[in-house]
């Protein structure tokens, strides 16, 4: 074998997600594209924002962007500003250009992130179901990934979370509106979280970080509100991208900032500007670093997710599925009407419908649905979701 | 401590690079910017050809890229398919689009590779000087960076690379034309280097791949000509980017080509799009894929380098300073006056001129003269490097 031990084993472990889009592509060979209600993918299908497109040529046209060059590895400076003062009016705390780092995604920003703070053997807890990549970020860096329950409706146990800390723990890792569920933890529980982490690092003589994911924040509907976790939790990182705000996740622009309350901070800040260097990364995107510092708090059209995410529970509902509606995001997770999610999967895609198994992301007897896809694909396969679970009555 | 200790180490050991810099920036505050002759970095001062801004322009303005959404890991089949023929001319080979990854940049390339192949503990062995960055690279993904000798004038050492093979040796990672010394590897040396990497491979019974990191492919002088490692070595993967053929070097796009002759080739093709995805690149920059995959062949203005080259060259000759001419990249890479190379760049230091010690390079007793700036610089440091030579005869 020539390719390292731990990428063949990923290879292979995966080759069930691999088999299942497969036997997706077979199903839009065999019966056309237009066939096939696909729900598998979380690629955002409502278009950029006109400001960005506007922003994006007006940069092109006026010569501002002529310099493609390096700049500092963490961004422009006036790039970092900007994005201070938008994270500081969010996160109502006093947030300096330094304390940004821009990023290639929240991918990118993670993996910094985890480089920065993991030594070997060090513990991520999240709780699940969870963005089944935190994995690979964690392991990727000598971490170990750790799961805490949840609530049945997906709202933090503190309590799974108080018994989950160890002390190898560093990271209490948090997605909030969540991938795959929707939802969103408020205030009270961040604030339970932020004296959980202080009183264990307290008790383990050492520091255990907040980090919150976080790049749906402005996907959020019926006037829900994600709460800052800045004056929640000192020791605390987000790690954000602009792939949903503004539709552009092939782009590849995120950033992460950094509580200007945290230990070690300018350590942690030379650190993360390293580590941002040497995976690769080197920095974000330059012309994509000058649209996004012009558009602070621009977001796509929600009200169009609004409307999908409306469809598709009244539709489910009316069937006879069981979920919890989602205050964020774009995704669905219902209960599989069988214990078995991989094998209601399976039933579904007899119906054409393709969506992925609650297991792939630590959550089985759920299903995810990915509701960012044409108001057609949602009617269309309401009757294929109906006679699915009827089949199990 | 908070952050990890490896990262720690790295911060505290590169603090000498750190205060040399910082040194810099005093003097720059001190005499005024103007008045600082800076050598130090490698950021192409020449601009993007005119062809490159028509382009970027031309698709926005046609609206070819209003999708930014996620495209396959591996880049746009499209642009893979652009990159594959330009690729195959250039190595002489049949190259398929499923032989390319698009990367954000060649540091991304590298880290994909090298996270693809390397086991924990393996070795990559690189010809001396290098680009210090291999370290952190190698490192990132559990193997182990040792350096092989290379002859007066910087070309291969062959026994000194045969000698450096271990029962651990994954990868031998070459770098032509070559930062810090602009030499290039001629194709008699490849052959006999992949020869050598066939040898050891089949009496270790382990493959040993070459990989090329050759970002300067374009940036040659004199008729110099880079020759393709295809055809020398069945085993071989290109790394690279479009920062210097093209000064975008801030909008990190490359690739890594993968020689259709390798081995397990499809097991490697889908370990490299896994390794691409999990390190959190996702996938190369959108806009930019666009932009290149109509750039095949395309190249800043290189006699402007190459006059900028002269002048140095022959400044410093003048001067009594010792050098191989380079017969690519933007770099010079001159002995010192004397063996301690740091104390000699404090040297320069005094006259206003900032260069890089050949240490940081595993190449002391040189230092290295980045000439990607004004000609004014150049002229202007002249008196200083005379007077700094000067002072040890």
């Amino acid at each position: 074998m020539a390719i390292a031990a731990k990428i063949q084993t990923a290879i292979e472990k995966s080759s069930w997600i691999r088999k299942m889009f497969e036997e997706g592509g077979r199903l839009k060979a065999a019966h056309g594209a237009e066939n096939v209600f696909d729900f598998s993918l979380g690629n955002p299908n409502v278009p950029p924002p006109d400001i960005f497109e506007k922003t994006l040529r007006d940069i092109i046209e006026s010569g501002a962007a002529r310099d493609h060059g390096y700049m500092p590895n963490t961004g422009y400076p006036f790039v970092r500003q900007a994005v201070a003062e938008y994270v500081g009016q969010e996160q109502a705390a006093g947030v300096a250009a330094d304390d940004i780092i821009m990023t290639c995604g929240a991918a990118g920003a993670l993996n910094a992130t985890f480089k920065a703070l993991l030594d070997p053997g060090d513990e991520v807890i999240t709780p699940a179901p969870y963005f089944v990549e935190y994995n690979a970020y964690a392991d990727n860096h000598g971490g170990v990934l750790k799961t805490a329950a949840t609530h049945a409706d997906f709202t933090l146990d503190l309590d799974a979370l108080a018994a989950a800390v160890t002390e190898r723990t560093k990271i209490i890792l948090i997605n909030s509106p969540n991938n795959p569920t929707g939802q969103i933890y408020d205030a009270a529980s961040l604030s339970a979280l932020g004296r959980l982490i202080a009183e264990r690092s307290a008790a383990l003589k050492r520091t255990i970080y907040l980090v919150s994911d976080e790049p749906y924040r402005k996907i959020v509907f019926d006037g829900a509100r994600v709460p800052g976790i800045f004056t929640a939790c000192p020791n605390s990182i987000i790690a954000t991208s602009y792939s949903k705000d503004l539709s552009i996740p092939g782009e590849r622009l995120g950033y992460i900032a950094v509580n200007p309350a945290i230990d070690d901070r300018k350590n942690l800040l030379a650190a993360l500007a390293l580590t941002n260097r040497i995976l690769g990364f080197v920095n974000a995107p330059a012309l994509m670093q000058r649209v996004v510092a012009r558009l602070q708090g621009a977001s796509v059209d929600v009200t169009e997710y609004d409307r999908k995410r409306k469809l598709l529970c009244k539709g489910l509902a009316d069937c006879g599925y069981d979920f919890v509606t989602p205050p964020g995001a774009f995704y669905l997770f219902p209960k599989s009407p069988i214990p078995d999610d991989v094998a209601f999967v399976k039933t579904l895609q007899e119906e054409l419908i393709l969506v992925v198994p609650g297991t792939g992301f630590g959550g089985p007897g759920h299903f995810r649905i990915s509701y960012c896809v044409d108001d057609g694909t949602i009617t269309g396969a309401m009757p294929g979701f109906k006679r699915a679970i009827e089949k199990y009555r």
